[in-house]
């Protein structure tokens, strides 16, 4: 199997082939090549791997690339939340543009490769005649309120029509909010999701944008990973026809999360988070899911991480392997 | 007011042009000057008109235009479903390229013009795990089964963006089915929905593609073009901070349609409609909406027409006037 991953060297798109590596294979087919398609090159290990082609630049000079004959893509490049809030046209070259190069350059090939997109709970939104549920569904009406969440609505549609047309496989699993996410803070307006774990483990002292009182749904990446092979792997028939569906997130506060953080690392650790109002991020998480439910992804067999003390003890075990940045336990007494 | 009309040259493009300059007005500022982007030519007593400009040609070369600074427009040329569905790659240009060189040029302008655009009530669509309810409303998961509804919905979505970027001040206005259109059939699915009326009203003989029992909501051109006004002058807060909606359709069945056919114009025109099912066109429609409900646009105080005998005198009345191919009623005892 000749596959490909863009934005596989970003966090979850790293953490994606190396799961993929290790297993070998895919839907019962070798991985014979892995291309890497991604602004910038990925981690040492998965370039030393034999297996791997690296393709480093932005996807819109990926035409030939994406036209050469691929057996199954993962689709997760993308500029995220806040960037895209910032530049407009940023958001939508990377997003929306380089969707329909990938597309068209599948279509080209010919052979309707099997395509997983990394969606998000962003395309979801409230309106004045229609306010948010409590918990998100497979059937609940998108309406974004982010230029990131109409991106990924409207790639989700291209996709989809892509598919009905037979020139790709494809369908779009929407990722819930991925924590805890190592290394910097980055564009996302999400990024304090993660913020407020690892900075206060590396001994950071950190703010809080939102209220204590603000809830998410939230997934470990081991388990957010595990969503997208699960839903490559699923049959067209197990996908029921429709083609978008949510993956399953906890549900949880900022307070429950700090709460956690202190039952794992002491209250010493929980002390380095003090709250900050920032306006923007605040402004714009108000319109995000409360909350999430993932009834087609269950039915795949999938189910939310069993609590966020057990996302932070992943995030402290995965900080002690060689791939993670040094230092970021140093806040653990 | 400098006033935009893509698809001006059109069958509903043209009588909301006449509607406008015969008003003279919309939302209180007089009409200066209105510029007309077709493929085609407007009709002769538009192009008279010495407020109309034309600009004749593919919307993709009307970048310059576009930038030049309107105060409103009217999105609303398009390629159709039937088209799109034989020519995948026209259907993105034609409908997706041109709405993004469109918002892309009034962003540029920088004035934030108001803006209608003409979705369809095919952004609905059924799925496997999500049927179509009775009546399709505004709170309906849209999920396009043609590559022209999948257009439609992607520039809903592309045009709250930018709306709620203050690039435009825009709404998309779900067209119901148009009916009776004069002419010749066109590419759309739906044609039939006219043809089955227009040709036995001139003599010929014709073929209903689709059983009797088939139901659809439709809308004479001048509720539809009252939609379009009324829409266009509606407030940001009476849209409600929903920026697209269902015109009201009436709900009517093949078989009523041609039962009204029979009481407006008796039983010898309705005979030279024959039932001679189209699989291509049965499968598109039997995607559609079966029925609509409109509660926002009553809500701005529009109504669907009162009957299909309505629909079908004002078509005859309409035949009368110079403007109408001759011969339209030369089939009426």
């Amino acid at each position: 199997m000749k596959l490909l991953i863009t934005g596989g060297a970003g966090f979850v798109g790293a953490r994606l082939a190396r799961a993929i590596l290790q297993k070998g294979r895919l839907d019962g087919q070798a991985i014979a090549e892995l291309h890497i398609a991604d602004m910038f090159a990925p981690p040492a290990d998965l370039a030393a791997d034999q297996r791997v082609r690296v393709h480093t630049g932005p996807l819109l000079n990926q035409a030939a690339l994406f036209a050469s004959g691929f057996d199954a893509v993962f689709h997760l490049a993308s500029a995220v939340s806040g960037e895209c809030e910032l530049d407009f046209d940023l958001g939508l070259h990377s997003n929306l543009d380089s969707t329909r190069l990938l597309l068209d350059g599948l279509r080209r090939a010919g052979n309707a490769p099997r395509l997983v997109f990394a969606s998000s709970v962003a395309v979801f939104g409230p309106d004045a005649s229609n306010p948010l549920p409590d918990l998100v569904s497979d059937h609940t009406l998108p309406s974004p309120q982010t230029s990131y969440g109409m991106h990924k609505l409207v790639c989700e549609h291209l996709i989809a029509d892509y598919t009905r047309k037979g020139f790709v496989d494809g369908r779009s699993a929407r990722l819930m909010t991925v924590t805890v996410r190592p290394g910097k803070p980055n564009g996302a307006a999400s990024s304090f999701f993660s913020g407020i774990i690892r900075e206060p483990l590396a001994g950071v002292e950190t703010t809080c944008p939102v209220d204590a009182g603000v809830t998410h749904p939230v997934s470990s990446p081991s388990n957010t990973v595990q969503g997208l092979i699960t839903v490559f792997e699923a049959s067209q028939q197990a996908m029921g026809g429709r083609l978008a569906l949510n993956l399953p997130g906890l549900n949880v506060s900022v307070g429950e999360m700090l709460q956690a953080l202190e039952e794992v690392a002491g209250p010493a650790v929980r002390k380095r988070v003090r709250f900050e109002r920032d306006e923007r991020i605040a402004g714009i998480v108000a319109n995000w899911a409360r909350g999430a439910s993932a009834d087609r992804a269950h039915a795949l067999g999938l189910k939310p991480d069993v609590s966020f003390k057990a996302i932070i003890e992943q995030y402290i075990e995965d900080c002690r392997s060689p791939a993670y940045p040094a230092g970021a336990l140093q806040g653990m007494s």
